[in-house]
């Protein structure tokens, strides 16, 4: 069974067929990534860095053929595209500088003590090493950064785990180039086979194949709260239970005060209307809710930014079903009782021709806060350039929304440094229900770093102790191991007494290099 | 409704009556330590410390009478619970220093590039902070260092979260004392009702209602595999699943190599003996299966460790249910074909008096690798003084069997250092078997220190990722939050530009005091 890519923008089917993989397909692959494991899990640091190095040169090495297969495929534009493929060489670069560095691996040590009453110590060394093949779901909205290459790949195949990829259906052309440029990386420094494979399908078959394979030891998946939860639900199921690393997105809450929009709430207006519509709002970092001051000021914020979605452009999203749910779920929102459409864009000279499928509008929303608060469901995710300004009469009101929010990835407080202070109450609510917690910035942008958190409590993901953007995120797919009473010749170098790799280890509860 | 402690070693009923506790007092108690939870979180390192250590001091202030009332409510001897005593103080003053150095949370700070182009880099700092109220489920076989102030509360409580611990209905007598300690502790440092509560009962009701309570956020347990499953399964199924640390046991295989075997086989089998029987083989490291390879040195071995078994005293165990499960456990070992009793212990002149109730007999039993590998439940733990003897032809046989195990706790492997050389394949095979790989050693006596990992793949434990014991534990009741472009003075002391803790953190990817 074959299927083909469509053009969102148009609505065409693109050149290429794709192999619908089969439960057995997708046996093979596990039972190959679990054989790879065997040697990829001994790999140094070094060699695992220049690995990754490499397959960030084979994707730049794809050029611009890359980058128009995924426009066609994604109807993101080539700049935007050009932006991704950056940033997706260089988290592969930046894991492979933190795996050359080496203190990833928690190096602990307790030295022997013989002569120790009632009972001597033996000596202890512990450290991370990797928890076996992982299967990884990409994800549709960035085909580059959160897809076959992106972050999940980069921090498995750098924690040392082969990796099985179901690609996502949405952008098979794109997948299969980014996998053959891994393939040839692996080729280049002679690794097995199965330590990157690539499965595909438009069904959930193979994906469910994935999760059950006694082979597979964690799962990564970006993508609807709907398709993450039914994995971690497959996974507690199995035989054998495995962590899945789920990031289903968010409202991601952003707060105005009263001061700030007082100083200078029309360009914030814009600013979070340009938050909303960036990539006609495809990110799970959209901002889909904000909490308004009810206040003179406010309702020229709010005019402000019905003005400026009025402005916003529509265009095409990623498949027409993503289209189909977002005007659904909007839909859905203006259907509750005192919620009204603030503000809509209309097609304009730049916006998509006649005749090709219909694009995502920029929407506003507003409501009174009693209504979010009787009506939760508003603070639900619609993915897709759409938000709802929520006007809060009090302050009671605001911190009576923050504690009933659920988990999100982000939440945002825009102030003054006066009345910031004035809110620490808020911030405490806040930073209790999510994973990064902005002061007068906005949410979409996430940050490829060493202090990155992007996470947060459920629903946002099925495990707020994670995170799946930056370096900690390796962590997901390591586990400690501890050895007792080893001559130095049999451990691993990351524990060896002279500390060859000159990493920083606790040594005796003291950090030392 | 109330119950009554039983003496294990008379079949007496102790003085006290117990409450059971029911649904409706552990949602009061959830909901009093979520209260707590909004002051307990913030508590500096240094506070935390000084009230871990008054806990210790509180429980040794409880002198004899504990030892005593331990003993009476386990049967276990007064010089084991003296040094169990120790090691609980002694955890509990670990994490304090631990939390005075700081270090632990992890700190990670990415400094702003505002200059970057395209884009700046905003400010990024993250730490781990408490996760929420932990349910903890304290166990049987340790009285105090397992149980309600035992190595879960020391960690959760270091962590910053509030703890409801269910007492293990076994020693309730024990149970309120360390509890009634703990509260002093937390009295005289101000600190709310709700960030110590003790519940308890017989039945499973109140422990279920505990793993559903919406304000639980995080399980630990040390039991049965059928337990800590059932633990799994229920938080798993809630409307917000939570992480379950259930460390369920194992049978932690010990390898004994034909070298090794030929210079000492004697002195190691009466070591391998006192393994199996130390604590009336009540621990969760026991060692319950020996693999030997066949040889005329290997027959001596079984012959002295059969010897040894014989001359070994039968104990009272820790109650008659968990000693009948041994008796019934060993007779579905027996009852498997080639599988034979090698030897047991017969009731000695300093074993328990006619009359009172049956003791838990050290027994040894034998078969074949064959054997093993055909009935692999051959392999699963018998909680009790039991282990099994198999011999392994070849070495061939003896790596098939290291390939079949499930996941452990420990391995252990003795060999001399050529050997040791020479079966690098069987330690690797291990280590991804285990959390803690032991060479000529043996697996009882699990040290608490920064390196140990007291865990393992599943079905040990039901989250590889962690350990139950050490200064890592406290790593599972805490989750990373990063704050983007917070004024210092909104930030954490922990992530504060100046550092006022002095504590490790990762700067700009370096680590930094």
């Amino acid at each position: 069974m074959t299927f083909q890519a469509i053009n969102p923008a148009t609505g065409e089917t693109l050149p290429g067929d794709f192999r619908e993989s089969s439960p057995q397909d997708v046996a093979a692959a596990c039972e190959r990534a679990a054989e790879a494991f065997q040697s990829y899990r001994k790999l140094s640091g070094q060699d695992k860095a220049a690995f990754l190095d490499r397959i960030a040169d084979e994707i730049m090495a794809l050029g611009d053929a890359l980058l128009e297969r995924a426009h066609q495929e994604t109807a993101l534009p080539l700049p935007r595209l050009t932006g991704e493929r950056g940033r997706t060489a260089g988290q592969l670069r930046l894991f492979a500088e933190y795996l050359r560095e080496g203190s990833w691996v928690d190096a602990r040590i307790d030295t022997a003590l013989p002569d120790r009453q009632p009972l001597p110590r033996p000596d202890l060394r512990q450290m991370l090493i990797p928890l076996g093949p992982v299967g990884i779901f990409g994800a549709s909205n960035f085909p580059l950064a959160f897809s076959v290459a992106g972050g999940d790949t980069a921090s498995a195949l750098a924690a040392g785990c082969p990796v099985v990829v179901k690609a996502h259906p949405a952008h098979p052309g794109t997948s299969e180039m980014v996998g053959q440029a891994i393939q040839r990386a692996a080729e280049a420094y002679n690794l097995p086979d199965g330590v990157f494979q690539l499965i595909g399908g438009r069904g959930n078959e193979s994906g469910i194949a994935l999760v059950q394979h006694p082979a597979i030891k964690a799962i990564g998946f970006t993508g609807s709260f709907r398709g993450g939860k039914a994995l971690f639900d497959a996974a507690a199921r199995r035989p054998e239970p495995i962590p899945v690393y789920a990031e289903m997105g968010s409202t991601n809450p952003v707060f105005f005060l009263p001061g700030i929009i007082q100083q200078k709430g029309a360009a914030l207006a814009q600013a979070y209307v340009d938050s909303v519509t960036l990539g006609v709002g495809q990110f799970c970092t959209n901002p889909g809710l904000a909490i308004l001051p009810g206040s003179p000021e406010a309702q020229a914020f709010a005019e402000a930014a019905r003005t400026a979605i009025s402005a916003a452009s529509p265009a095409h999203m990623l498949t027409p079903a993503i289209r189909e749910a977002f005007v659904a779920g909007i839909a859905k929102l203006t259907g509750l009782p005192e919620v009204t459409l603030a503000g809509q864009a209309t097609a304009a000279a730049n916006g998509p021709s006649a005749g090709a499928p219909a694009p995502g509008t920029p929407t506003l929303l507003s409501a009174k806060a009693d209504t979010l608060l009787t009506h939760p469901e508003l603070a639900e995710e619609v993915f897709g350039p759409g938000s709802v300004l929520i006007e809060a009469d009090t302050k009671d009101q605001l911190l009576e929304i923050a504690r009933n929010l659920e988990g999100h990835l982000t939440a945002t407080v825009h102030g003054t440094p006066e009345e910031l202070e004035e809110y620490r109450d808020l911030l405490e609510i806040l930073e209790q229900k999510v994973g990064r917690l902005l002061l007068n910035g906005f949410p979409t942008g996430v940050e490829v770093s060493h202090a990155m958190t992007h996470g947060g409590p459920y629903p946002a993901t099925t495990d707020v102790r994670t995170t799946s953007v930056g370096t900690n995120a390796i962590r997901r797919f390591a586990r400690p191991v501890c050895y007792q009473n080893f001559p130095d010749a049999l451990l691993p170098d990351e524990l060896k007494e002279a500390n060859p790799l000159t990493i920083w280890r606790l040594v005796n509860g003291a950090f030392t290099k």
